[in-house]
């Protein structure tokens, strides 16, 4: 039994695993913590980035689905608005007060259409959707005219991602056309992310697809213009690649989400120097709090973070700051942690940095904004679950 | 545009994915699906199971976090209650009503041990948890004592999982004479799962690793019998390996969780005639409702479920009752599909078989109880998110 805790008093049943003012070594775990001070930087950084480039930064709040976030990222780094990758999520943010709102994704199910065309008059806000098939430019336009609200539309290309998005500048002069000519609809850009690049480990192999992505994204903005359908917007762009869309001549705004954040997969890739963006670029700000709870054997200690406190798709958390002990396997609710000299102690706090921060913020419910070793926020994620 | 949907009239922002009465082909996806009939046998054959052979269910809450779940296992399948891995899981299942309640699991933050000691009191439900340490002994009991509660105990043995708990019979009459000795505490039994084994292939080695628990089991029990601490219960078993225990002469009580829903990597594991578990023993009752979204490319559908709707640790989801497309890959919101004669429609729906039940329900806040093609009842994934 160690000193008297910060709960203390607080009645059962409780949900939070902290609460303002609490020391850092009060907080429950497992949880998400936000290292502020590093998060602030971060978040400065790349908003200035963007400021000296002449970026739009419409930051992607479905990496942190955070409505606190996404306001930080708009006072501190300049952010112009959000994109998100579902109407829930879009909805989230639009009722944080949100005014240009992203969906990056296509929206099909009635139901879904429904709700967007609400969106503008019910918020207030500008409301983006993609659009990769004709079909969708008919029911877009017959629920934007029911509720009386513009529907902006960029045509989503797939420009290497391989999921959804059309290819080749006919098809998309093609829908372009279809969109102006639809009641309830604007036809405002392009979306042309290029997401299966962003993890390459080498930036000459990134540029490499960021070239070819821009050139397709060239033709099309050609084509665009021969039929009189100038886009004002052409956006992407991501932590491993910003810095190649910024300086094209071809895209205007930018979608960056992780560089915020970082996690143990982002942090792995090199920057034009070799060096890991985790090791200068951009700071850990993101972690798991996690403790260990039992080390009955000698060398193994266990932690109380696993499979539902963070997804681990892109790999196993790193353990910050440490050297000495390796987080090597995990099952529902534990660490395996290797601990070869012993050296952890039941009790003990560990910062994880999770291998994939969206999925990993998207199981948690709060997170615990600390500042030199006291909580300083207790944030809630807010869209959390949001995948309608 | 389709027809008229069910969720027509809604106010904007509800973040339910169906309501009861309402078509199957109307919910909202993403979500969870339970066929409630298939859910229903389930349950049901696991019951009759333990009754005839005259175990003990103590179902694990861990898997479904469902407060309804376990309801219906006590009805239809003679639960005699649950376990559960944390604290503020074990809190909403008593706050449910359920009764005998093991967190089987260590617990040695000292709020959360606070929380421990106050359930017996609070919600007039046995408690039991799990120790591997005598450190904790002091700790639990100082914390019963305090609220004036009882503790049971179970002695965690490590039989083969290699996280949490002792080795050795030695070890283990050590820590239960403490527990005897402690004031607030009460040596009730042995936790002894033997989790890495359940996912093995071929029930021959699921046996072989499982007559080496029982036999390190058996040694632990004629210790503390020669103790004078002859445990009331001995407590394990899982979906891979509940035939052993059962008839292992040695353990009294099941622990199962994965029966009642399966997934696609239990599904494949083998039973004693060398058949795949999904195709006999037990029914595909959890499924992920998905909707195609993009179809841009002829020979690739792309669905809205990614990793946001489930936790792929364990693998890939399958398609329910299709072998004309396969899920191959997955990012956050996506999942490609491939469609090599391109017989996906937008819009088509599909039931994803996710690659591990646990880890999925935890990310969801609803499960839609379906039967004969309507929604039945909307329950709440009540311990959602409960890590602490």
């Amino acid at each position: 039994m160690t000193k008297q805790n910060g709960f203390e008093g607080l009645e059962l049943g409780f949900d939070i695993p902290a609460l303002p003012g609490m020391d850092e070594a009060d907080i429950q775990t497992p949880c998400l913590m936000l290292d502020l001070d590093a998060l602030e930087r971060n978040i400065k950084k790349m908003g200035d980035y963007a400021k000296a480039h002449g970026m739009r930064h419409r930051v992607h709040g479905k990496m942190h689905k955070s409505v606190d976030v996404a306001k930080l990222q708009e006072r501190l780094g300049g952010a112009v608005g959000v994109c998100c990758q579902k109407v829930s999520e879009a909805e989230v943010f639009a009722r944080g007060g949100i005014k240009d709102i992203l969906v990056s994704n296509e929206v099909r199910d009635p139901a879904k259409i429904d709700r967007l065309a609400r969106m503008p008059k019910t918020y207030g806000c500008r409301t983006i959707v993609c659009v990769d098939d004709l079909a969708n430019v008919a029911q877009l336009s017959a629920a934007a005219t029911k509720h009386g609200s513009t529907i902006e539309c960029f045509i989503e290309m797939d420009v290497g991602a391989g999921r959804c998005g059309v290819i080749g500048a006919d098809k998309v002069v093609e829908i372009a056309q279809a969109i102006a000519a639809s009641p309830g609809l604007k036809f405002t850009g392009i979306q042309a992310y290029q997401g299966a690049m962003q993890h390459m480990e080498k930036y000459a192999d990134r540029k490499a697809k960021l070239d070819a992505a821009v050139a397709l994204v060239k033709a099309a903005i050609d084509a665009l213009e021969a039929a009189g359908l100038k886009p004002e917007l052409v956006s992407g762009g991501g932590t491993g690649s910003y810095y190649f869309e910024s300086t094209s001549g071809v895209y205007n705004e930018l979608q960056c989400g992780s560089y915020a954040f970082m996690d143990a997969d982002y942090g792995r890739i090199l920057d034009k120097d070799g060096k890991r963006i985790d090791q200068g670029e951009w700071e850990n700000a993101f972690f798991i709090l996690t403790q260990v709870m039992s080390h009955a054997k000698a060398d193994k200690a266990i932690c109380d973070a696993g499979l539902k406190a963070q997804s681990v798709d892109s790999g196993l958390p790193t353990i910050f700051g440490r050297k000495d002990v390796e987080y090597i396997k995990c099952s529902d609710e534990h660490g395996v942690i290797v601990d070869p000299q012993g050296v952890l102690k039941v009790g003990e706090r560990l910062k994880l940095v999770p291998g994939h921060c969206d999925p990993t913020a998207n199981i948690h419910d709060w997170y615990v904004g600390v500042r030199k070793g006291k909580v300083e926020v207790l944030w809630p994620v807010s869209a959390r679950g949001k995948a309608y």
